[in-house]
């Protein structure tokens, strides 16, 4: 991993884009960060759309965290943005929205190429990341993990380790292999639904979180539809964080 | 509405039982509320099992709420404590109890006979009693309505504007009626749900959410059981009362 810009946000947060091989990632860490007050480490998940795309909501995300203490870290997803594109990926993307146009159910087969192969090569590039995060003297522990595909969330929440808490959004599709993959996870959950999310199968939601094997796992689900998920229920996610990474 | 006697809490909370003709209620203030420094008021729900025998998590709650900075008033329900008694509630609970003991599903005329009669009769009482509470000169508004028989927190949102904001805990059987008067509600909702409450009936509490008609609507859902509601609910619960009664 190594720096490829750095630049300071107007509330002291500091900026800094990085690569990880061929892998463009950003880092936020919190004014006062520092070898001799290294701070946690929330790892900032979204839903791959490109990092470029989606800067507008991680740079918020970061600030909150920062405010509470905490450095913040995103990876762009396997095919998505800059990266080298990913044609069965496109192709899976393809058929989800051809049957949503179509308003036809999207099956198991269509849930199951979009999403399993993407959480097969994203979450060793989340652990990779994470190696080298751990490595700066300012980014301390633990780990948290927040947001973005809820696949990928479970299986970091299952194979890694140095994540103890994680922050989930049931706002994707989720491959019934995963509901196997919820029921090893353990580490405490924090589960926002956006109640009345039209492209969100809400039963399918209330069954993942019946599956999490966590003994600590809540539930918060809000009105908004799902891109809007009102302010206090970002405030109750950083309280979640607070309790379990300070 | 008399009191019937006074005492300072160690915290400076001040409470006062009262009587209001033949119901017995407590009062309780944050030090600093007076004449001119009016309180917002919580009305603590309960389940109807005494007043005496709930003091010790009425008290903790009225605590917490006067540390906000709120006001907090419950009475005694028809039937309970030591109120006359009510033939007809204590058959309707002993139907309750014997379905639940043989294992047998608990029908809809029996939960009809438990609660429908009882929000008929306390549903005016609590009016009554907000009537008299308002009238105090250390008491303002807004009124939030809290926590007990959620059959009773439904029909006091949908009957009475002065509660502008209701927590409720679905932790109770709800006849049929109930749902169509949570269409009707409009108030702020923060909704608690144990979700693995063995007594409950989930999909029933779930349903009964996605009822109600009000545009901000919360549900919060934890485990530990029915009666281990995790101290961060609590607090969240808080969070929204302080959000719309401030």
């Amino acid at each position: 991993m190594h720096f490829t810009s750095e630049r300071r946000l107007d509330d002291g947060v500091l900026e800094r884009e990085f690569a990880l091989g061929e892998i463009p990632g950003i880092l936020w860490t919190p004014e006062a960060a520092s070898a001799s007050a290294a701070v946690p480490l929330i790892l900032l998940g979204h839903p791959g759309l490109g990092l470029h795309k989606m800067y507008p909501r991680l740079v918020a995300r970061a600030r909150h965290s920062a405010a509470e203490g905490f450095a913040t870290a995103t990876i762009e997803l396997p095919g998505s943005g800059n990266r080298p594109g990913w044609p069965a990926l496109d192709q899976a993307r393809a058929d989800l929205r051809r049957a949503m146009q179509a308003g036809e159910p999207v099956s198991d087969e269509i849930i199951d190429a979009l999403v399993l192969p993407l959480v097969d090569r994203a979450t060793p590039e989340w652990q990779a990341a994470l190696d080298d995060l751990l490595a700066l003297p300012e980014i301390g522990g633990p780990v948290g993990y927040s947001g973005g595909v809820i696949s990928i969330g479970i299986r970091l929440a299952v194979v890694e380790p140095r994540i103890v808490a994680a922050g989930l959004f049931a706002g994707s599709f989720v491959p019934r292999a995963m509901f196997e993959e919820a029921r090893q996870v353990t580490i405490p959950l924090h589960v926002l639904l956006q109640w009345d999310d039209e492209g969100n199968d809400r039963q399918a939601a209330l069954d993942l979180f019946d599956a999490f094997g966590s003994k600590e796992k809540s539930l918060h689900a809000n009105m908004g539809g799902h891109t809007g998920v009102p302010q206090y229920a970002g405030d109750a996610a950083a309280q979640f964080f607070a309790r379990h990474l300070k």
